[in-house]
């Protein structure tokens, strides 16, 4: 048996727990410590596994030297500085999404992180789902054939953030998606959204992507909805895609759908299309849960020194299309470039 | 008994066997004569009517003494000349949606109208269906409390249109329901598109319109979609909605869920919000069908003199918001300002 | 072109104009002649359809020379002395479901009909809907491995039927079903019902078949549900089907589901079971009307001579449950023996 | 602050672990000793709940004078031998569903719990939901009317249980909630049911309950379903409910729907019939877990002195049923009476 990678988490609000959980639960790994400025959050997690050491103070934890990684799950704005004090202590670091809240934040904890040789992942949970896996294999197959969009809507009611907008909170996750499965970079993307509640973020907000060729992707995204959405529309000119991720059993339906032309050349008439149907599968997903293999996938790039999936350069490449998102709202609407 | 209105009807594609039968349901009117081009559109219907009179000529119809009125349902391009004529002769006007190609066509239509008193209505057949229907009530009540958003999502497989785009095929309808319920005109249109087949128009779009004061809509159609969609989300301070045209029994169902906060006034700390969720109601809704209750209108407002709920002037302000998202789609996303 | 088969129907009530429509789309019929007592519903159908005779009384119009073939949508207790009549004067007949209200009036009807070599098919119409021949095709090719279950749940609000229970108007559809896709004629029949309404026949009921070898099926009707439900689960011991009549788009959804056990032979411990679960998929279905398929059926045995799939033979086997069930009610739900 | 009541739980297999966490989280209760025989089963316990002790034989954890209640939650055959160890030993006794295997056994556990004056409770868990509860008030307050029916599907694959067939291990739970929110207790029952895999217990069966009065009850459960179901139909004389326990959001929708009819009188013509239909409401549910509600309930009891809601007589009325239907399965369907 090797020895287990020790690792100390900071913070313990909506989602640290899960983390702590999905740590506790790889072999090859233990949880030393957690670390919360919030006794009534720090004392539960405590109580539940009394083997830990909490922290007021993340500084603390991260200064251990029976720590080998820190996993951070904070407010946006505290992930640079968070990241960064760990890295510059030696420690490899898994970063909730997204990875900063600007593209020179992003820049300087990749160059910091590759200088010392230390593990940077940024936890795009989606990423590491059965069922994106399952549409990134059969992408690789070339099952849809040429990919046409990516339309996603992901709306609920709340949670507002306290130092983010609805873009930064839940388009990040369409954002990580498509670093992953997308043909290329996106080139541009447009903008709009609305704030309805006075003094906070916008809570209501419309991406429109564009990449090279004749691929393009539409996000949606609300805090304010009744119902909970989350179902993503994947078009190919082979096949299509409905992945609903709150659907129990068949989160991906496979349609044997599409359009038939004939490209008539530049000087024709009309393209005359035609419509094609067929059966429909829902594959078998695996029911492990997403964060657990994005865990082991962290620990196996700690042993091995390879760079994580979604290490900080996607991390990037993700921020940057928010960064331009802003500029573009910015612009009421204009489509702005990407900085690659 | 009153006189019946004597109705002739130019078009007999995809939606001119609905207004033929609906008109012909009418008690107070008939279907004197019905035109198409194509015999092979002609012949079923005038075998399933055999007191219909037939022409392969939308003029020889036009030009009948016998005719009062004329019900035009045929390609977006020939809205206006053929309108434009039957107005000239003298006949009450019924044309499916868009009323015409451009603002211009609009206004001289209801030009022609005005100086004739002759009734000018446009097929916005949504503002006619009991589930809008029941919205505006609901609004007109304050039930929603102030509105926030509306979010459409109208998507299917097909049918690209020869002659107009996705935004003119399947937008129209959420910018009529807009005309009816939305608090106010939009100021400024933001629209992206996409066009995957060769050679023929814009299949996939989406578009973000800005009003005076908080509320906002977004509109995402698709012709090239694995399922048909029909949702539509309505957000207010007290209340939200989700309308699902497709959903046999439930189409609307009123949400007691929202956001409550306390404004802090300009120099205060962040708002904080919390959340409210309650019961749903799915109010039950008349099965009349909303192109019997549109020709009732028409009929009515012909005998009256009346303006129709989906007069001209609807018409054209619904074709303003589309001709100001072309000119977005020109200028790569940025919002335009609507001509009102 | 051959002779249209030329058809009389009698009845105008719910089916009968479903019936006319789909008969008089067929190239090789011609509808001739109706027949109803009730002049308000007579009139709106001879005013379709301007060629059409009526008839107030059924007896002329089975009377007629220029008639070949009798289709009878009328109360369940008349279908035997009209089918019968329609018989003895040389007709063809194709009847409403059931046959007829009792196992003798079904054995005098096929016995006329071999006698004078005409045909009689009754309308199992469930026999002819695409769901149902995909189903009988799967089972033929063995996809289901053995098959164990045929289990049904067949509920809306209303019709209170006239003359019959819930058992003759709902239950029959099911046991039309499973007289072509059984492994083999049922054995018997255990049947608890409910009266709700003073004065009205049992509109809630449950039917259990029992079957050679390891098959059995379960029915579960009602007029008195809030929500209509045509939903299926047939199990099989490698595959299971939910077979849903209402969802638009995925009536049929085939599931690699199952349990696997080893046989321990008669002296060994407990079988020890394990769950198999794999894909679903959801076969497209074509779109054709099933009473289009059954009146084509019908024609071609006129022509041919052959014996109809859902003969008078179908049609007395369907009967001979529902009299047992009676039997079973009456006995306080005791399995009843099924007359072969 | 009162003393804790000092708990030992018996049985760590599927749904031990639920006991063993909600009694944790009571404030008025201590979890002090878990048993079973399994050192696989109860490790994992014990490492997550380092202050628990564990046991490998009940009988020890029942003796310890340290423990003032026994929670059991071990297959069906054990639960009388363990119930009436743990009431001889003076302690408390919450029981799994449902209470023993036969009328006798349920008898002598409570004359056993009465004479000693102690708490005996069967987890009939379902009357514990805030579902059921909500249908409770509303049946209190007459919104159904005059009740008609409880129609209730509850299917899945699995688990078979090594002891019990599907009636003991499924039907169970109708039954409880019947015993809670009928008018009165079951008359008769008829059952059916079969067995599909050789040395397994009938896995597939349907109960029918009369009842006095108006009201039946009909319960169709399986383990061999390719789908999860848990769907019951509420039938009322002025509304009905589908109660979907899967259904995330709406586990109750409440219909305005019905039948409206003029008694006749005895001897009048047929009654007629007329349908209502009107709104649906889903009543907000509160997310408390029900086996949280149950174990506070349990500790109330044990502090007050009070039978609790599910007490000994409830688990014996429900284990009545299931003893008649076994009676009614050996007599093919036969209604069978219930003893009282």
């Amino acid at each position: 048996m090797v020895q287990p990678v020790r690792v100390g988490v900071v913070g313990c609000g909506y989602w640290g727990p899960n983390l702590i959980r999905n740590f506790q639960r790889q072999a090859d790994a233990q949880v030393v410590a957690v670390a919360d400025q919030r006794p009534e959050r720090l004392e539960p997690i405590l109580r539940a596994s009394p083997g830990l050491e909490g922290h007021a103070d993340a500084a603390a934890l991260i200064a251990r030297a029976d720590i080998d990684a820190v996993v951070i799950a904070t407010p946006v704005a505290t992930h640079f500085p968070l990241a960064l004090a760990a890295l510059q202590a030696g420690k490899h670091v898994f970063v909730e999404k997204p990875l900063a809240d600007s593209e020179a934040a992003c820049a300087r904890l990749i160059e910091e992180a590759e200088r010392r040789k230390l593990v940077l992942m940024v936890d795009h949970v989606f990423v590491f789902t059965s069922a994106v896996q399952k549409i990134e294999a059969m992408l690789a197959r070339g099952d849809l054939g040429e990919l046409y969009y990516y339309d996603s809507v992901r709306v609920n009611l709340g949670l507002f953030q306290p130092d983010v907008n609805v873009i930064w909170d839940l388009a990040v996750h369409d954002l990580a998606i498509l670093d992953a499965i997308a043909p290329g970079p996106p080139l541009t993307v447009a903008a709009t959204a609305h704030r309805h509640i006075p003094g906070q973020a916008e809570n209501m907000a419309a991406l429109t992507l564009s990449y090279a060729g004749n691929f393009t992707a539409h996000i949606n995204v609300n805090w304010l909805s009744p119902v909970k959405v989350r179902r993503t529309l994947i078009g190919g000119s082979k096949r299509m895609i409905v992945y609903d991720d709150i659907e129990p059993d068949h989160k991906i339906m496979v349609y044997e759908k599409g359009v038939d032309y004939v490209d008539p050349g530049p000087d024709a008439a009309k393209v005359r299309v035609s419509y094609r149907t067929g059966d429909m599968a829902a594959p078998h997903l695996d029911g492990r849960e997403a964060l657990d293999r994005a865990a082991a996938h962290f620990l196996e790039c700690v042993r091995s020194g390879e760079a994580p999936r979604t290490d900080g350069r996607a991390g990037l490449r993700v921020v940057a299309v928010m960064a331009a998102a802003m500029r573009s709202l910015a612009a009421g609407g204009t489509a702005m470039g990407i900085n690659a």
